[in-house]
């Protein structure tokens, strides 16, 4: 797979070092500092985090997106700053470089991560936009040249886990676990009225705001099962939800055979992502083990449609495909961003990405700039919809 | 692994035709016609149903070990009838043979599994007494040919499958689960009294007397987690037990980063059979697919030392190793057909088999002659201890 068997350590990337994934994988790499090397880091602004793990780790290149931005005195020697949005693409495709992580929300993952499929390098893909966006040019791309597309979200990994050794051919079915988020036990008639501060109240994960409501509204489950379909290469309908409310199994596969396998872990997510930074290998983490007696019980339960209309709406886009569901996310980057500002009701997030759907007029298999200006239409559209002067 | 690439069957004998395990092995083997051979099959004596078996299946081989037992007419032409315990060695060693199912319980399957072993032939083992009695034997056999040894039992099966592409270093712990079997919730003070009746009433598995019974005294799963460490190679106090009363995962594998893996499936022991037979190949089965919302929950619990002492007393064989093993597996027989029998009390299994291992003067590296006369030893004493005139 790559060169985890030589003693060097593993030259890493980090685009978007100073988000949680980032900084949970420079965690990771601390843990392990004979395997692995950080060569690259990049962020939008020269925070005071950044221009830390820069003067502590010494890259050899570093980024910052926004343009202006720059590290003054604080740029080591044998360092080099690229600046501007296509730095994240000189970092990416970088000689020298053995994995590029890509932990930068948004689309400006998109460019980088195409980028460095195409050099042939291996990416470890934390960006939900790449594969909802672009996943026929992701995966073209990662197929031309062999590189690999490895998941950090932990039921990627999960499923990814489980297939270890497994032929493709094998796959009946993926089950993908939701926890349900905030809003799973909430009366469904009183959903409308809930407030931001209710649906930032996450039952297992600690996460960004905007990744929280989409566990409440079960979004993010939608939009996993479409990027699981581009990963594992499998139809929507051979893709499922499971709603597990202890967040111990992470996703599950059945097989052919009618066996099923499933990755279980704490929910830590600097497990899957130490998984994706050191696969082939495993490496031993400091994190507390699982303890099932403690557990007691896993639960298992149906994804109900009323309340999670998200998750539907999600499931309607993959299957008309296209340019769809770059339309869906950009919509619902707005609507959670206007819900959070206090500008629209909970219930009014699916309404509006809804409403935004209807009014696509899809690409079939759209060019990277083609998916650019689809998402820069969802989101002025989605504004204009705004029932508030958002 | 084996053969399974190229177009032509499976060439597969089975030890043990009659059997349950054997019966079913037959009902997957009828799935799958194109992938699978009938060249062998034994069993004690020749009964309807091995008389049947025989004339439908026309393997080239065929044994009955009882002496005196023979098929008469019903021997179809090309069917070549081994007589007398022999007979067991002889299929397993046969040539054209790429696979040998070891079904027969007792004692009797431990030289055509050492046998098949040796000759370099893939044993699917299904006996029990040959890890058990001469683990250490077996896998010698199997490290010096290179034949693998396959699990058949649905929890050395689901770890095994936990295992595929995973290094055997990453293993940081092993869990069996147990179901409880009837007893799991019967007062223990009461459980000196329960009739053999009630013993039988499995809540999960179907299977035959004595296996119900060591589920209900969980001597099974004692035995289970000594096949494990001779299977996986692993060390007593890295394999656990716990108890999931769903019967619906059949083990874990918790690996060095705290990650787990679980393997899940309907109780139907035609699964683990197909895995071992078609290994390392996952073939189609017709049988229903696990539903875990119709499931609901999974739980789990601590093995309660009180109420599953035949459990403790195993592990403890297991920590002494050497002839131990033998002396508690010969002893429960006895002491089970005591109970079945009415002689004994249920509670006086667990005893009786204590009194035995007491009485044992440990032989550290068997032979296999040596383990026979450990196995007749321990009966005699069992017998001999029995508080009636049993």
């Amino acid at each position: 797979m790559n060169d985890s068997q030589t003693a060097r350590p593993k030259r890493i990337v980090i685009l978007g070092s100073t988000g949680s994934i980032g900084r949970q994988a420079l965690e990771v790499i601390d843990w392990h500092p004979d395997c692995f090397e950080v060569v690259g880091l990049a962020a939008r602004g020269a925070s005071e985090l950044f221009r830390e793990q820069i003067a502590r780790r010494r890259p050899a290149l570093a980024a910052l997106t926004e343009p202006g931005e720059t590290l003054d005195g604080a740029l080591p020697d044998g360092t080099r700053l690229c600046r501007g949005p296509d730095g994240l693409v000189e970092l990416a495709t970088a000689p020298n470089v053995d994995l590029v992580l890509v932990a930068t929300s948004g689309t400006a993952g998109l460019a980088p991560t195409l980028g460095a499929l195409r050099a042939g390098r291996p990416v470890a893909l934390a960006n939900k936009e790449a594969l909802i966006m672009a996943g026929h040019l992701v995966m073209r791309a990662a197929g031309e040249s062999g590189a690999a597309v490895i998941p950090v979200d932990s039921e990627h990994s999960a499923i990814w886990q489980c297939l270890r050794g497994e032929g493709m051919d094998w796959i009946r079915r993926v089950t993908l676990t939701a926890s349900g988020g905030a809003f799973r036990d909430f009366p469904i008639a009183e959903l409308a009225d809930v407030t931001p501060e209710q649906a930032l109240r996450h039952p297992n994960w600690s996460m960004g705001p905007k990744i929280t409501v989409d566990s409440a509204t079960l979004m993010n489950k939608g939009l996993e099962v479409l990027e699981a379909c581009w990963l594992f290469d499998l139809p929507l309908d051979q893709v499922g939800i499971v709603l597990h409310r202890e967040s111990i199994i992470h996703s599950l596969v059945e097989f052919v055979d009618g066996s099923q396998k499933a990755q279980l872990a704490i929910p830590d997510m600097r497990l899957p992502i130490q998984y994706a930074l050191g696969y082939p290998d495993r490496l031993p983490t400091p994190s507390a083990p699982l303890d099932l007696i403690a557990v007691g019980s896993l639960t298992f339960g149906e994804v109900d449609s009323r309340r999670f209309r998200c998750a539907f709406l999600a499931l309607e886009a993959g299957r008309r495909g296209g340019s769809f569901p770059a339309t869906l996310n950009a919509a619902n980057e707005v609507a959670v961003e206007l819900f959070l500002g206090g500008l629209i009701r909970f219930d009014q997030i699916a309404e509006l990405v809804n409403a935004v759907l209807e009014r696509h007029v899809p690409i079939r298999d759209p060019e990277l700039c083609e998916v650019l200006s689809v998402d820069a239409w969802a989101r002025r559209t989605c504004r204009a919809l705004a029932p508030t002067s958002a």
